[in-house]
């Protein structure tokens, strides 16, 4: 459970605008921004999951939780609404130069991306390849495919290749105002514009 | 800050059928997972906003948060996908007879909703008389436009009157099988079917 603490810390970082070694939330967040300035989209990234065991109220002072654990989440990083469509993702990055290892990913989650798709919505995870620099949208689709696999063969295939997602994703580019454009991938892959 | 400390004490509770005095919150709960169940709709409840200040981690156990505080909500309580549609909601009770009082709802909240609007989502609120065993729902344009006349007039218009709710909002009804029928009501104020 090492990631929604990592999460908290970085939220107010900098970072170069290289993908290389690039924070992958901070430009997903930054890129958000733009899309809704730009009244281009309205994605944003939900809250994350926390049980709350105890609470102390004093006075004058606001509720402190004194006792809470981070849950697993059921559902993804970011949703939002883009042309009209529902559009869903969860981010994550690796330092693997080969392969995703998919215990990163939650059944849960890959489930909630398979419900959106069945209901019209567009589903999938962006992947980032820190150190290689290279980053990924792969449709919900394969995710839930690659997972299947995944939880049949517990002995290998734990993981969705450089190569699977060369084939089978799209690579998003970097540029200096939108950060991570992968709203122009979105265009390609599920509204068919180039 | 008293609502998202009882609703997480709240989680597993028993309630009557009817809607006066019903858990609002639960009947929701319950609803959204009839609608996956009969794989009508894909809609579910968002984490609580949780600002987490400090974690302490230990070996071989779950990283404990011991300080942490409720933050202001910038979205809703409810989101997701309905006919390819999106839909995002907030549901609010109160004990008044007579009207809603908007300092229940958060600004960024009714900005939240006016963004789906304009994209071409579907957004509103779910309010809950409880006293009179009534529950409305009223579209996201007329919460902004109640919103607007209740900050450029402090001193009165604070709320929404029940009047105002059963000439512009739309009566939710329960039933037994889907304790809170909304979607029903959906379909006729945004699918034009009855």
């Amino acid at each position: 459970m090492k990631y929604p603490i990592k999460k908290v810390s970085h939220e107010n970082k900098q970072s170069t605008v290289s993908n290389r070694g690039m924070d992958l939330e901070e430009a997903i967040n930054l890129t958000n921004q733009v899309y809704i300035d730009r009244d281009r989209a309205y994605i944003y990234k939900k809250p994350i999951p926390i049980q709350v065991v105890s609470v102390m109220y004093e006075k004058r002072s606001a509720a402190k939780i004194t006792e809470a654990y981070y849950k697993i989440p059921s559902t993804t990083d970011y949703n939002g609404i883009y042309k009209g469509r529902y559009i869903d993702f969860e981010a994550k990055e690796t330092i693997s130069k080969t392969s995703f290892p998919l215990k990163n990913i939650h059944e849960h989650q890959v489930k909630h991306l398979a419900h959106i798709t069945q209901h019209g919505g567009i589903g999938f995870i962006i992947v980032q390849f820190k150190t290689i620099g290279k980053v990924f949208l792969l449709d919900s689709r394969h995710v839930s495919r690659f997972y299947q696999r995944y939880l049949e063969n517990s002995g290998d295939r734990r993981s969705i290749s450089l190569a699977e997602f060369e084939e089978f994703g799209y690579m998003i580019k970097e540029s200096y105002a939108l950060r991570l454009d992968y709203l122009s991938i979105v265009d390609q892959v599920y509204f068919k514009e180039t």
